[in-house]
């Protein structure tokens, strides 16, 4: 993990950009140290298009104590693509303006490379960030793709407790992965959501094997997601991460 | 109405029993006044059985600067059951004891007629309670039976903003009713709760016709709504009545 860029926010909040890897990624560090952490995994938009939002979640995580940190998804921003990826979105596309049902194929197709790519990195992420001093105490998960925070709750003991955004298509294989997680979940809906599924995601949210699990869904499409409702996700985060 | 008991709680919080007509209430009243007001309609338990828990909500609305009100639902605690409704509930339980699906026509007979008697009660003790001094300000509503919520929330234009609690069963004339809410909504589900169909709460959420409806799912049972859970039912209300 290299650090690439370091800027001070006027709130105090540390800013620093870190290459991992190839993998670009920015850290923000409150005043007070250690830490404990949150993983923010963007939607697949690209670092720089979704920069405001992360950076405006990151500040208010700080304002609660929390040091934030993210990693650009395998395929967004400046990433390679891969033929298959870029082949089943452009699949992706055509089935959604004819209007036709989205098939398991290509959604498989579409997100399974995904996850299979960006757990690993977002795991080796968290082995460099929690050697740093700075970052200590229990690690939250916060992320835009739910099959990628579906597989890693499964997967990575580490994290504590996960804020899921059901707003991606979700392959058949993540219902058994989400029977396995067992960390306190808090997952969010855009109820009139277009592009999205709102059955699966209910489906999905059935499935998490978590004794604890709160589903909160909200009107105002894919983008909308009321303040309120962030500000609730926030508050699930520190209430178990602290 | 008529007060008929008084007692100041050790926070301050002043405590009026009162008859409205031949149903009693109990009025909750912070020492800041005039106050917005809360009405916050119990389960169909009675107000003995549920006094600890609604007291305790009253508390935390007077901490916010609230009033809170409360009245008997017809055919709970002391007051009169109707035959019909004995007729109702003995079908009901005699559907779920044998494990059958309940028909419309019991849940019409066991809902239909308390909302058509509970609404204009509710009317009458918003008249009476918004004639006080100590009360001033916009409504709110909180509410352990959807139906009644419902037709509230539809023909009731004083209220502002609602609670609501997807926990009882909800007849079919109930979804058209939905339609013509308009004012924000905060709906708490029991994602598994045993005696409540999972799919018709989602079916009238889906219908109401506001345009900011948040619905929160959690684990636990009929009565195991989580702590925070309540407390984020608390700060809508508080967002929508300041």
């Amino acid at each position: 993990m290299q650090f690439t860029s370091e800027q001070r926010l006027d709130d105090g909040v540390l800013e620093r950009g870190f290459t991992l890897g190839e993998i670009p990624g920015i850290l923000w560090t409150p005043a007070s140290a250690p830490a404990p952490l949150i993983l923010l995994s963007p939607p697949p938009l690209g670092l720089r298009k979704t920069y405001p939002r992360l950076v405006a979640r990151a500040r208010h995580s700080a304002a609660d104590g929390f040091a934030t940190a993210t990693i650009e998804l395998p395929g967004s921003g400046d990433r390679p693509r891969w033929p298959a990826a870029e082949q089943a979105l452009a699949d992706l596309r055509r089935a959604m303006e004819a209007r036709e049902p989205v098939s398991d194929e290509i959604i498989d197709a579409l997100i399974l490379p995904l996850v299979d790519k960006a757990v690993p990195e977002w795991q080796a992420a968290l082995d460099a960030l929690l050697s740093l001093p700075e970052i200590g105490g229990p690690v939250g998960y916060s992320g835009g793709v739910i099959s990628i925070g579906t597989r890693l709750a499964a997967v990575e003991p580490r994290i504590a407790a996960a804020v899921l955004f059901a707003g991606s298509f979700v392959p058949r294989a993540m219902f058994e992965e989400a029977r396995r997680v067992t960390i306190p979940l808090h997952v969010l809906l855009q109820w009139d959501d277009e592009g999205n599924d709102r059955q699966a995601a209910l489906d999905l949210f059935d499935a998490f094997g978590s004794k604890e699990k709160t589903l909160h869904a909200n009107m105002g499409g894919h983008t909308g997601v009321p303040q309120s409702a962030g500000d609730e996700a926030g508050r699930f985060l520190a209430r178990h991460l602290k």
